[in-house]
């Protein structure tokens, strides 16, 4: 397939192709069908749909989109000869990487809001565009409308990031804050953010990281212009965390959060990393509540910026697919419209987690009986892990076990396992609850 | 003057002229000469330094810059054919508009962190920038390091903005941060602030408001594609606040904070303001401490957006320049870099603050004896404010006076001013201490 002989000037409009119909991608067909002539006057010329991919072209659809686009031969899409632009709305890897791939082949540009796409292959597909002189757009993969790929594709060269701290997971943002400001048990708390919409029948992608990660991925990747793969990132869910530890938290002073962390750590390293942790309640990113997002940069220069907004949701994600749209649309108009500015290198290192260093909050469930701290403090002691607090709480006389929560000094994650391994060797030892990282 | 017959293509560089090197001027004026060639990869063309205008030539200067490059001559630099853009930094007026004028006159380009130009000048600098293809760029003119030109630039059109809230001006921030945490008088904070750097030894300007006035105008314009002027904005500064006002907002729930605002209110018309307000204290913009600014938008489709950063400072506002400069850099060499997206229509009115609606916070000081609080409550009925709480302390015994606190209802603004004209005319009534607006 090559670019139709007649470019959009020439034709008089620009030419655009949707991949997929979920929520988004019929708020986006609605809002190119109501305001694509509307848009003439940013862009220079109008945006029209030529054609919309569906897997089921049976289910009704939105009465303001032109029936006669719908398909379900992709080749409508991707081999039309008068689509400019494809927008990719079509999700996971398998259908969409060759849709990508071919579009970009071929000199044409795309706008996706596929994360796991641009996790794994963005570096890829980023430098595919630059030779063929295409755009690649990917707003609406991370933190919905938070505009943190324009800001990072603008300020990465104006000043360096030193760090990167994001709530970049809205379900598992909702279900912690419930957790934290009514005690909620985790299952109580992911129940409800299904009943209320913001978290899927099958959850598990959220729960345990995935989703933060691939995000995460995209956001490293363009912050320290180098390729960090979703593989490479050590990865830790909320689904065991408890009300108990919310409650420790908060007396502690520290609010529990499901963190995606990117920083340089010298060396040509990177410390990359997706997993619950303490941070200080008066902390920016603590507050950030319910299904909001947040990334916070710490740069050399500018100091902390922090973007804040919701992260998901259908309003939030097709204004974001809309405004990557209208910039590429106003670059094949000659209006201008950022192309990414740098390619990704080749490679920082990720170190791994063993090799770095923490605070910890260890909860544990004890024998009620004289002598088991001395025990515990002597194994830690061993392991070059010094104790920084002890709370220690009756809990079940009829069991005859006691709770333990120790937050530690800085030590190595691999002392930390060390140990924990021997914890859990105790006699008087019945259960590590929790260990929970504190991010400072 | 007409453009240099070579192009930064076949000259091999791309020529940039500085006016003005203060503390940001000298920053970017060393980036460059350390980096400029580094920028190469990004860019496509190195950025070669040209000339530097300032105003003392006896002054010392930063030794990484080349001192050849500094004249006291504006035509040494805005004549100079080898110059494609122009970073303006002197700052005010007067010798500056007609230097972007000129400048972008000629067809070439603009970076300037210059609030009061484009707050006076914006919507006709942007149309002459567009008319002649050439860039005008002015992060750095609001908000410093916080992205938030670009996101509006970016943002707009996906997404339309109801209402935009700011806390822009860093030295007012710091100062009600000092008087709210620790109970200080305006003027030990202002002393303060100046001892720390953070306010100017003429720090009216920030104080009453129209430094913030400025760059409300500046996002206004942005946000709403029609020229709002600093004259229309109403602007009221933070000098007459006592620390007694910070206790009783803490007591009923609210933080005080300067905030700039600007709303769509229906019938084309925009309610565009700046003053010390209440917001509660549990809102995103009443954490927002210290020198730190923020921006929140509410947008129709996107919902809540806040961007949270330092607004001033060498670091930060050099940060912005040097962002804005690679941008249209990158534009002259055809990677890309965007313009702004909307040129300002014919204006929205901007209704005026009598013909507005607000809650109130009023602040008396009265005679202890009775039938005070009867006296105020009709004054204010009879000009249907209606009360919501009202706060009654015994101040002074020896002076005989006490102290009322009331809030109110929404009231019109024109109905308040009579009403406090004829509370001040009550006997009873020693002082109106504050009138303090709540922002909802």
């Amino acid at each position: 397939v090559s670019k139709g002989a007649a470019g959009p000037t020439e034709r008089g409009f620009i030419g655009v192709g949707l991949l997929g119909m979920g929520v988004v991608g019929t708020g986006v067909a609605e809002a190119l069908s109501i305001h694509g002539s509307f848009l003439q006057e940013s862009v220079g010329l109008p945006l029209k749909l030529q054609g919309i991919l569906v897997r089921d072209a049976g289910r009704s659809r939105s009465a303001l989109v032109d029936s006669s686009l719908i398909t379900t031969q992709s080749k409508d899409v991707l081999e039309n000869p008068e689509v400019d632009i494809v927008i990719e709305l079509m999700g996971g890897e398998d259908a969409a990487l060759p849709a990508i791939r071919g579009t970009l082949a071929d000199g044409r540009s795309v706008v996706t809001g596929n994360k796991e796409v641009m996790a794994k292959h963005g570096a890829g597909l980023l430098a595919m565009a630059r030779a063929k002189g295409a755009s690649l757009k990917f707003e609406a993969a991370v933190g919905g409308a938070i505009p943190v790929i324009s800001a990072l594709e603008r300020g990465v060269t104006g000043a360096r990031v030193r760090a990167l701290r994001a709530i970049i997971n809205g379900t598992t943002n909702y279900i912690l804050t419930r957790m934290a400001v009514e005690g909620m048990a985790f299952e109580d708390a992911l129940s409800d953010a299904q009943a209320q919409g913001y978290a899927e029948a099958d959850p598990g992608n959220d729960i345990n990281g995935t989703d933060a990660a691939y995000k995460l991925a995209v956001l490293a990747t363009l912050a320290y212009g180098s390729p960090v793969s979703p593989e490479s990132i050590y990865c830790e869910g909320i689904g065991h965390l408890t009300p108990r530890d919310f409650r420790y938290a908060h007396d502690l002073g520290y609010a529990i959060k499901l963190l995606a962390i990117a920083k340089e750590i010298g060396d040509g390293e990177l410390d990359v990393r997706v997993h619950p942790a303490f941070i200080a309640s008066d902390a920016q990113l603590a507050k950030v509540d319910g299904v909001y997002n947040a990334v916070q940069f710490d740069s050399d220069s500018a100091g902390e910026l922090l973007l804040y907004g919701r992260g998901a949701g259908s309003g939030p994600t097709t204004s974001a697919v809309l405004s990557d749209l209208i910039e590429v649309a106003r670059r094949l108009t000659g209006h201008g419209g950022p192309q990414s500015r740098q390619t990704p290198g080749t490679g920082s290192r990720v170190r791994p987690i063993d090799e770095l260093d923490f605070r910890y909050y260890l909860r544990l469930t004890v024998s009620d009986q004289p002598g088991v701290l001395a025990a515990i403090a002597r194994i830690l002691g061993d392991a070059s892990i010094s104790i920084a607090s002890v709370i220690q709480q009756e809990v079940d006389e009829t069991a005859g076990s006691a709770e333990i929560v120790i937050t530690t000094h800085r030590a190595r994650e691999s002392a930390l396992r060390d140990a924990t391994g021997k914890l859990t060797a105790l006699d008087v030892v019945r259960e590590i609850g929790s260990i929970i990282r504190v991010e400072e």
